[in-house]
């Protein structure tokens, strides 16, 4: 894990939830290392060492609340923190050369316009969900609705925990933009959500959404194709919130010596 | 199949879908024997025999429009026909002692009422639902709504062919009202049906229905028990029609020699 | 239905239960019509009216045990018949210019060569699976096996009914021969059948297979791709048999205008 | 959460996994509150307040490694420690008159008579698996296993992480045991494990058992019982390892008022 010839990586707010489990892979990781870790100004961990700020042995590895200490020693970073901080940290990173793996949500045009103007001398990865499966899933859906006519009615179901205020999910928005895009029509022509009571028969073409919601369920999506005689289920089921951490550190190794540019999950996973 | 000691069926509508599946299932059981048809008024298969009837070799068993040729040699009549035919049929069937399996749907309170009376003197026994599997699970939903408290959600997901007019099924709208039972609620007070949009966190104590429809699918039906930690689910899987004739046959069976009274599906299943 | 600008349609075989689907469904289509039955060789159908052999009205559409009949006024061949008469027919069908859809099973080298000389001159399209669903999902999961690493580990579980004799299933078998294409890997390497007793833990890049045998099961896949944090499961359905019906049609529809040439469903769905 | 009418709990062996996670919901409980922690002799949180033992602020909640300091101000001892604590502790908290909760494996024949005899002077709750939800299934199975014949196929299909080690589990056997006992049958006379290769049609009323391993599964059960025309299927999925916590502190609220004796999860859940 000291092994210098390894990919030397920069958690940008180690000390949120995702930076924590970002910090806790990378640590298991035998493909990359641990460079140092940013928080935000004025955090009580900055200018510690990592391991001693999360109450633990020394690490060598510092925590900063300035990105410039750390980044020029890095060849990633790996950000999941706010557009303003994404923003700064991308500039820094193109400096340094480093990929800059980007997981911040929330971003808007202009953010977007800075982190493009950073693709133009550096690397950037940066995907709405890091989910290798989501993001697997989301194309396997839209070949799918391309190879099948609509004899395949397409239904959506996904379960969520009791405490999720929106239905149905991002996730199953963004699957159902997919298979729309795979039969070529839009999502909002076709969208049938909260069916009940006297329906009439199915309308051909239609997409369906239905939201179970209980319990803890971390995310579970099925994507349903049912014509007469046989079905096909595309379906992902996330079990912890790790696999966007994940994700991201294999975005983070496969950036390593890429080109400058702008790239996303469909190009770490190969699947244009 | 010849077997004299064999209980004898009459199947009452034989020429009908359900008929002819019973007649069928009957043929190929070795634990009863079909010892007469009836047919609507003037159907072209009255005074025929079965088989020929059917297009195929003489069988033995007659047809008829006139229920008393027949029903006097039955020990037992599965009727799966109009509420008129069937009221009739319940006098008939109480004359001749004989078990009287009713299947059919659509019956008011007077109906109700003669089968009732007929059920002084003879066995009756009547099920909106022959399913074995649905009946028993409608028993064990009670069960686990009553053993669990609210900390459980508790979702209903059932899936039907393309076909399907109304939504939530009806089997989906009795394991709710079963759950509801189990947790002494009125169904009506806690049922949720088209989750969609901003809805706030789930409400504890909700039943939740989704109605799913596409393809062929005969009939599915999900009851989740979602909590933190774990979940349980009683699935119904239908994959033909013939689990309604199985159910009726199950019941003739149970009914020989039994007490004169009215009784259903719990009480062939012992699930009372 | 007798528009006589729709391709015409002759089933090989048409006594068969694939060759009875195969009428039903053509009849039902409005998107090809069906010119001619053949049957084997002193069928007591041959020389009838397809309507009256099959106790029916006149339907215009000749049944014969002499190919030669029928063949020249069929733009397509569909033929569910065995090894000989299908080699036989491929000869026919090539002379006529006819789609030759092949479902035969068993075939051997030789066989397969015959039809090879006759897709110089016609088109010619087989599979040993005419299901849409099960080829669309093949490619789906060598795609899936590809683009994930072995840090996903696969399990396949099919259930079959409970008369099924082998296991697992030869669909098994050819989903797990397509993960095995897609990490590279040779299926009788890594496939792990039985698990049982003190296994110790799972060994990297195994593939499993499960089989689950019961009821009237028509036939059930999942290929599942389990990881830390997240689970993809590709799964099919088959809900009755008509699905290798339905391929062939779309199949037969799809070689309309085709060049010569020896095709599988992965053309016909345009999944290469 | 202050307020002493509720039942004070001690939780025995509070600073490993199960304490830790035991800590945390009575803390977050409104039913119940926590009065005291015993750790392992010489711990280092031994003398200390808890709050201030984990690292936070102080809780008034003192943690020995002195049973007898603790139990004596508890309505209830939650112990799921080593068979030589449980025992010692059974004897102390049959003095207090507390409720002894046990989830303590491994536990002997002598280790269970000595919690019987602490049972005829307390109510002592001893179970193999707290899960409400994996103990309510199993008496589900049985009574479904009860209520229908061997036209129903049973399979049992698990799947747990890659880490297992052994197949299948021992819940899943746990189920098979039930199965077994509804159909009046010994598992090992009818048990099928391992099914690959030319295996015949399945045999009449044997038990299918199958272990899916993959990933970071935490625990799943299905219960499948399979017809010609319907499938029941009864289904357990664990999604974290606090349910066993919280089947622990159900049974010690059920406990309150208990009568002497020897109880399982059964009598708390009302299933027997």
């Amino acid at each position: 894990m000291s092994d210098v010839a390894l990919p030397g990586i920069v958690v940008a707010g180690g000390s949120g939830r995702m930076g924590r489990m970002l910090i806790e892979l990378i640590g298991a990781s035998d493909a990359c290392r641990l460079v140092g870790v940013t928080v935000a100004p004025g955090h009580r961990w900055a200018g510690h060492d990592l391991g001693e700020a999360m109450g633990g042995a020394p690490s060598g590895v510092p925590v900063t609340d300035d990105p410039i200490e750390v980044v020029a020693r890095a060849q990633t970073v790996i950000d999941f923190t706010t557009p303003a901080a994404t923003v700064a940290m991308s500039e820094l990173a193109a400096q340094a050369r480093a990929v800059h793996v980007v997981g911040t949500t929330g971003l808007e045009t202009a953010d977007i316009a800075a982190l493009e103007r950073a693709a133009r001398h550096a690397t950037v990865i940066r995907a709405g969900n890091m989910s290798l499966g989501v993001n697997l899933l989301t194309q396997l859906v839209t070949r799918v609705a391309a190879a099948l006519d609509a004899d395949y009615d397409i239904e959506i179901v996904e379960a969520h925990h009791r405490h999720k205020v929106d239905a149905p999910s991002g996730t199953a928005l963004m699957l159902g933009e997919a298979a729309a895009a795979g039969r070529g029509v839009a999502l909002d022509a076709v969208a049938e959500r909260g069916r009940d009571g006297i329906t009439g028969a199915r309308e051909r073409g239609r997409i369906g959404f239905h939201a179970i919601r209980g319990g803890d369920i971390v995310g579970e999506h099925d994507v349903i194709f049912a014509a007469e005689g046989e079905r096909i289920v595309l379906r992902h089921v996330a079990s912890d919130r790790s696999v966007f951490a994940r994700g991201a550190i294999k975005a983070a190794l496969w950036g390593q010596g890429r080109a400058p540019g702008s790239y996303d999950m469909l190009d770490v996973l190969d699947l244009r």
